[in-house]
């Protein structure tokens, strides 16, 4: 094993995406454990470290690596709190209020703060997302870039020369996953299928995000009065809540003409037709950019060390 | 006992009220019990009738009182169905497609039936909202009213000379549930209390219904970042909600001056200061008026037999 210059792990709620990288950024190694902060028992943050990176950390020769942990891992409900830092931002902000800690093994680690935003009447934070959208810069170049980051908290970011400026987190997965389950709708769901028919019904029906609230009725009475064929429920609710998300998003973030997407394709393909009924081009960045945007946050703090 | 012309049944999913009316529509007596029909077992309605208004019937002169059953008691999961009357629909169209039924005991019964709007997009029904609304059609008069009954799924309608011409369902008490009790804002907000202040921020946040997937997330990242007290964020979703349903409603249906308000005082209120921000006054009906629309039915159905 050689060059080990940066270990960077990007450790969320739901999975630990460990990453061995040389000096120029090269990932050597890649592992991916299910031990997100929330399956951590006991908070017992030190054992997991050393139970997905142990061998790498003893591997590594002198000088030792330099150790940046992004994601959910730095919030409260994590192992160092790192605070959030206001937008804009960009990756040298990172670096310059990330939080130096020292495991009980006695290995020095940085932990990247957040993003936050708060106006008058609206507050948003993210964290781990930062990372994908500061990884991708190598591929967007400078300029005016609409990022999408689709999921159960979908993350919208207006990227300006490397700057974060703006974003907005909507709750779309979550929120379709709660009506499904607990809602009225669920009964009516739980017949459905998969179905492009029923998707680009809701897309048309949250083409303008306006009523909403009354849309959703629709997956009930819709399939009452048999306008909606059962079948096709969930999918229109589906295409209604991501359609609203679009509309929502394109319009109070930026008007391009193309949005840029990063994701697992299963979902991120659900966008192109919904940013298409607007006119709006989708260019898919990857699946995941997150290690490349840890590496730029190690770079910024070899000139801190 | 005398006098009984009419028994009228709202019937509706978590409760029965009955009423024994006289033959120019006065309420002589009635009773309320928690026998929705979700609560009947083994789809035993027969059982439960009697058990409610079976001395009123025993008790009745010749000739037999008029028997009108309302709500969700004549949909499919009721005791007899009566599809929906499309709209546009006045009180006579209801009694017009009213469903004639016999009881195991051998009385003559009258179910009414729901209201249904279906277009390209979107689909809507009503059962029982819709005799509340016909019951208050003498205080409101002629000409154009714009109504609201707020609940777990809020109704409006657009009231026309009597005749109720277009109709909107939304999910906004419903939606407050789920995401109190199994969405991430439920941690924030079961630390709250009833708040005027949040209430105030949400209506505001919800004002123009833009962005609502995105005001979402403020409970959870406004708690995070201490712009938003922990204790006010359950009036804040609230008003959120409230806000974007009056916001999409007023639009959509009617640019009037004033909303008519049936139902209870302890939510109705929450939307005096709703309709206020955008310069609309609310006029308050009544907490309930189902009994009169049921009368307004039967006088219908007097004709018909």
């Amino acid at each position: 094993m050689s060059d080990t210059a940066v270990l960077a792990l990007d450790w969320g709620t739901t999975r630990l995406r460990a990453f061995r990288m040389s000096e120029d950024g090269t990932i050597l190694e890649r592992r991916d454990a299910p031990a997100g902060i929330r399956a951590i028992e006991d908070g017992d943050f030190e054992d997991a470290f050393h139970t997905v990176v142990g061998d790498w950390l003893t591997a590594a020769a002198e000088p030792a690596p330099l150790i940046v942990l992004g994601g959910m891992i730095g919030s409260r409900q994590g192992w160092f709190e790192a605070p959030y830092v206001p937008c804009p931002a960009n990756p040298e902000n990172l670096a310059d209020h990330a939080i130096a800690a020292k495991t009980e093994s006695g290995h020095a680690l940085w932990i990247a703060p957040g993003l936050s935003l708060s106006e008058e009447s609206r507050a948003d934070v993210m964290r781990g997302e930062e990372l994908q959208i500061f990884g991708a810069l190598d591929q967007l170049g400078p300029g005016k870039h609409l990022l999408c980051l689709p999921g159960t908290h979908s993350k919208w970011a207006l990227l300006d020369d490397g700057i974060i400026r703006d974003f907005r987190t909507y709750m779309t997965g979550e929120l379709f996953d709660v009506l499904r389950r607990h809602s009225i709708l669920g009964t009516t769901i739980e017949h459905a299928v998969w179905s492009d028919a029923g998707f680009a019904k809701g897309l048309a029906a949250g083409r303008s995000e306006a009523g909403l609230l009354a849309h959703l009725f629709t997956v009930r009475a819709g399939t009452l009065l048999e306008t909606l064929p059962v079948e096709e429920s969930g999918a229109f609710l589906s295409g209604l809540l991501i359609g609203s998300e679009v509309a929502s998003a394109t319009r109070d973030l930026a008007k391009g003409s193309e949005v840029c997407i990063i994701g697992n394709p299963d979902l991120t393909d659900l966008y192109t037709p919904a940013l298409s009924q607007h006119g709006i081009r989708c260019r898919q960045l990857g699946e995941y950019t997150g290690a490349h945007g840890l590496f730029r946050l190690a770079t910024g703090l070899r000139k801190r060390r």
